[in-house]
């Protein structure tokens, strides 16, 4: 197969915005169409994620509308929705795109709007990704199913809330570093401790925002990547699934399907864990970060708290996680999250993230999650 | 890249049904599976289609608790959503997953749930569909879309309301044929051109109905499709894309994307529509069959109309048009659509179709529409 390229990104301000999906993510992909430094008529298809508009916007089949606002309107347009997971999903058959010939310039990204409805409208309708027979009618949203793998993860470990709080301090701070980011304000740890429950052991400041935002990135085949000032090549990317039930899932102080996903993207890459230098995962809640640097392989199982404490994870720190401000900080417009993360890890790459630059980068990884952790994927990205 | 085959379809009755979508689609795909004599372990990947699973289930992230359902929980697994084109799109995705080399066996397929809400929901929720900012608000359903496309037609080309009622004709004649039909019953010219207006030009039985169901196919390469007793082969599959807007259209009595997604679809099998014996096209209303069948190079501009009127589309006709029924009289689940005339094409390149067989059918084409006319999808097949 043939190698494939990132070669422009486009983020919004995350935030409050008072624009459509398909219109915040038509901003995002001009931006990166301007970055890639292509004609826009070069671009052979569009891979649009988006989760809840049908729920937020009354809005459905948007691949389309995003094409059409973006000048665009004849190009092959597919929709993906994988939950939080959805733009790293629609990333990942883009890349498949390419490397399988079909095409060589793919535009591909997400958006997401929610604060234009109510926020117990919105913690409904994400609630859509767990399944709606058994889980949603016992009330089990997110904040409940996390909470439930704080506890397996304190109880198996002796994983503390200080160490939670730790990620959520640390994720604020590097948020004041990025100017897209919805959060620029520090927060000190005993804000975190002394915030209200929302689902204990998980407090306020445990929690990621809700974010209206969009993303974009350009990809490209080599051949054409090779033209570019400064492409970064996606060296492996592979997705995992698992039970979405989850009084089926064994152990809820692990994510397996982060593990296995992991294992196929380490795999395709050629890679380790230690040739990663930088990284952005999926931190919705801190404790899904702690739970996420064991599963790719970072920190030893239990030893992810510890790692936050200790300040490892931190800009400065032996693997810097979530320079970005992470979900917490830079916020989660869940459709566009993934297509986001992946653009920090070029622009960290590029050495081009100004006072957030991890130094030397070369090797970065991006992890997102779905619903009750039923979607996973892992990518690796290197520089020339 | 790499040639890939149909190995195994399954369907469900389609009609009114207590099953969720996510059970619809595994009962559909446990057919599928043992339709192609393959261990579902064997299945490397999901593609799954669904449409208005938030809003008539309240459940998003539909494909892992397919999968789970199914049985095959950590298979990864995708959401497609391109309105009624939507499991037409999932499978030129699968298409390219194999014929890149990623994976060998793949299932996709879809399914739709709709006869569980009031109609005038389910016509709400198909319009989310369309543009919510400017053609929503002034009441512009499907219906009325097709209408102005009937309209249009008929101004242009003298097509007449006589012409439309004999495709609905047509389609009830062959869904008497097809036991998984919702309408197994023959109605007349009378009937259709007596009963009520729903969008002038349209009326009632122009119109296709909404209809649960679940469809699947599993999808090989070569090497695993040469060990099965029937593979039929993808000679082609294209989508192309279309303004979401209707205002933007510059002429309604053409579909452009169809047009645009036949040429790529013919010119990768290396076929042209003389090649075609049997067809399976999107007819949601009675026009929209008279105009693919002359985007897709069947019959003339303007000729649609007497090409039906004539019985040219009719089994034992010059080129039998929806042997199943159509989306007419077979019904329309649409996250199941696409994959369910891909059900119906590859049953008749077997040789299988029973009463409503094409004899010696060695060519066949499916054409899968999306929303206003915004997403189409055309492939070809082919049997060895």
């Amino acid at each position: 197969m043939r190698r494939v390229a990132v070669i422009g990104v486009g983020v919004t301000k995350f935030g409050k915005h008072d624009r459509t999906s398909a219109e915040l993510f038509a901003a995002a992909a001009a931006d990166a169409i301007t970055d890639a430094g292509i004609a826009p008529s070069a671009i052979q298809a569009l891979y649009f994620g988006n989760v809840t508009g049908g729920e937020t916007e009354r809005q459905l089949h948007m691949g389309p509308l995003a094409a059409t606002l973006l000048g665009l309107p004849t190009v092959p347009t597919t929709r993906f929705e994988n939950a939080c997971a959805t733009s790293h999903v629609a990333f990942r058959h883009a890349v498949m795109e390419i490397a399988s010939g079909v095409s060589d310039v793919v535009l591909v990204g997400g958006a997401e709007r929610v604060l234009n409805v109510p926020t117990e409208s919105a913690t409904e309708f994400f609630a859509y990704c767990s399944d709606a027979s058994l889980e949603q009618p016992a009330g089990l949203t997110f904040p409940g199913v996390f909470a439930l793998i704080a506890r397996a993860h304190m109880d198996k470990y002796g994983t503390t809330e200080e160490q939670m709080a730790h990620v959520a301090v640390k994720n604020h701070r590097h948020g004041v570093l990025n100017p897209k980011a919805q959060f620029q304000k520090e927060i000190s740890l005993e804000t975190v401790l002394k915030s209200a429950y929302v689902a204990d052991p998980l407090k306020l400041f445990d929690c990621c925002p809700f974010t209206d935002g969009g993303a974009a990135l350009v990809l490209a085949s080599e051949e054409v990547a090779r033209r570019h000032r400064h492409p970064i090549w996606v060296l492996g990317t592979h997705a995992a699934t698992d039970t979405m039930f989850v009084h089926e899932k064994r152990d809820l102080s692990r994510v397996t399907a982060t593990e296995r996903a992991a294992l196929g993207a380490y795999r395709q890459a050629g890679k380790t864990p230690t040739d990663v230098d930088v990284v952005e995962l999926h931190d919705c809640f801190t404790i899904a970060e702690i739970v996420a640097t064991e599963g790719l392989g970072f920190f030893e199982p239990g030893t992810g708290g510890l790692a936050a404490e200790k300040g490892w994870t931190s800009l400065g720190g032996k693997l810097p996680v979530n320079p970005s401000g992470g979900l917490k900080a830079k916020g989660h417009p869940i459709g566009a999250t993934g297509a986001a993360q992946i653009a920090e890890i070029v622009t960290q790459l590029r050495g081009e993230a100004d006072r957030r630059q991890v130094d030397g980068a070369r090797t970065g990884l991006t992890h997102t999650l779905g619903g009750n952790t039923a979607t996973v994927v892992v990518s690796l990205f290197g520089r020339d």
